[in-house]
């Protein structure tokens, strides 16, 4: 299914200097012929971890920058966007109020933190398998990783797809799947066995929610994607949502959501919120700056090309 | 009012090979730090015309690309989005339908060829200063420049400025300006005096929709524009609009559109779509891809953060 689980993946060095002197240019076999460049106004670590290559440079307009192998992943003035995005579409369109969730990848931090704004919540896991960037993100990018902060956290520096078949059957309200691309070591959260195994460890009228890249560049992996998901949520929803975000490639990245059935056999319309995110010490933390409820509605509006590719293979809810 | 008016444009030169050989890459005081760097697979043409520099290039992934002044303005693959916006969510609005429209920039014809697709129109006059800029786009874009072979298309190479003020008062329903940005030629079309002469040729109950920047980059511009743009269209209707391109700074760009009060005092409600476009002959042009009346309503739902800034200047219609 994703055609780009072979390729090899690349190191910030590729991207480095590939646009003129002091510029990261985030070329890739996943956007050929395009490539967002962001100037390197000051270098503040460059290395490897057991998985992947990992960077973090300062930009004058984005601040601090998270690159791994190459691909940027985060900055500290966009970054909201999709941390809220990821994480409300699917909380908010819960039927019952969210009370243990655990997120997949998300090392940096960041959608722990919008995940907290919840209180009816009493557990938060994260299993993300690389330890250097929460060290990383704990250092450069505090605002994100001011989500481990939070003690209803517990943090799993693990293999997430284990992690999840680990689980007893039933335990989460919500998973989150907070990934890079799906080259090199983020390739397997894209596939067959990974969301069977998620599908398993969700509560009836549970919902998985997952990256799932780009209308504009891979149409065709999020229908594969969306085809393989209807054949594991069987009776249950499907959406797919959207946010714009300057510093992912094309301006935007998707969701993949996914419900399983309630023991009445009532599904989640991720089109709806049905709750507002209220923290139980509301000065825990700074608003938000991209999630509303008229904003939620409109992320699975799709423009007419997206929708009619994936329209067929998604699967309203029913209340 | 616009901060950029005094900078001097730049020419292709400074933006190819930014990006490392081979690459056009859009640095531009515009969007300091950032720039999208496109590959140039062949350059099919670099020239100056009297008012800007030209360049056309041919990208595998995006087709041919235009770029005026350094600043890439359509490429083929992703144009649609922007023409069908700019011009179906000011035409579907109005609350009568449209007969007599303008188009103020537009010289590569896209937005033409999207007015075309309303039966309702009788006459549609464009005023493109530059003639380079359509004779290229007939030569190197030609799935956009077919707006121009429309019996009611009457193309004038002139100052836009001027036709709209020697227009007489009351004669358009709708005004497209589809600008390029703020620096160079364009930087007039976001003035004052502009929008005054506008709004003095609109018929009553008629509407401007102008290209207006992107929302993660330029909030401050929008808010200025919004502020002057309600002390000319008093008693009118205010809204702004946006759609995702992968190919404009951070992926998508906005239009500022505004009303006129009606002789009953009424004013549009810019959100709801009224019709769909209908041509006279369904079999004229490719069907739309970006524009559905459900993408109508939500490219109006902004990011909570633009939303905080914009809704305070923006007037809702009343019907």
């Amino acid at each position: 299914m994703n055609k780009y689980a072979d390729d090899a993946p690349q190191s910030a060095d590729k991207c480095i200097g590939a646009c003129g002197e002091g510029w990261l240019c985030e070329v890739s076999e996943m956007w050929k012929g395009q490539a967002m460049s962001l100037k390197i106004d000051e270098e503040l670590f460059r290395g490897r971890s057991e998985f992947q290559d990992v960077y973090v440079f300062k930009n004058s307009a984005y601040g601090n920058v998270l690159v791994l192998d190459g691909v940027i992943q985060a900055t500290e003035r966009d970054e909201f966007a999709y941390q809220e995005m990821i994480t409300h579409l699917p909380l908010c369109a819960l039927n019952e109020e969210p009370k243990r969730v655990l997120v997949v990848g998300g090392g940096d931090g960041g959608v722990l933190r919008e995940v907290t704004r919840h209180g009816s919540i009493e557990r938060i896991e994260i299993a993300e398998i690389d330890g250097m960037v929460v060290e990383m993100s704990k250092k450069f990018l505090p605002s994100m990783a001011v989500g481990f902060d939070d003690a209803r956290v517990e943090v799993n520096i693990c293999d997430g797809i284990k992690y999840v078949g680990d689980a007893e059957e039933g335990t989460y309200d919500a998973i989150i799947v907070d990934s890079s691309d799906p080259i090199g070591p983020a390739s397997v959260l894209f596939e067959e066995a990974f969301f069977k195994k998620m599908h398993r460890a969700l509560k009836p009228g549970g919902v998985v929610c997952t990256q799932a890249e780009c209308v504009w560049l891979h149409i065709d992996l999020i229908e594969d994607l969306a085809k393989m998901c209807k054949g594991i949520f069987v009776g249950g929803s499907m959406a797919y949502g959207y946010t714009t975000i300057p510093t992912y490639p094309s301006g935007q990245i998707g969701f993949m959501m996914c419900s399983k059935p309630a023991a009445d056999g009532s599904t989640v319309d991720f089109t709806k919120a049905k709750r507002f995110p209220r923290p139980a010490d509301e000065s825990a933390l700074k608003p938000m700056r991209y999630y509303n409820p008229q904003v939620h509605a409109a992320a699975f509006v799709l423009p007419e090309f997206a929708r009619a590719a994936l329209e067929p293979h998604l699967v309203p809810g029913s209340e």
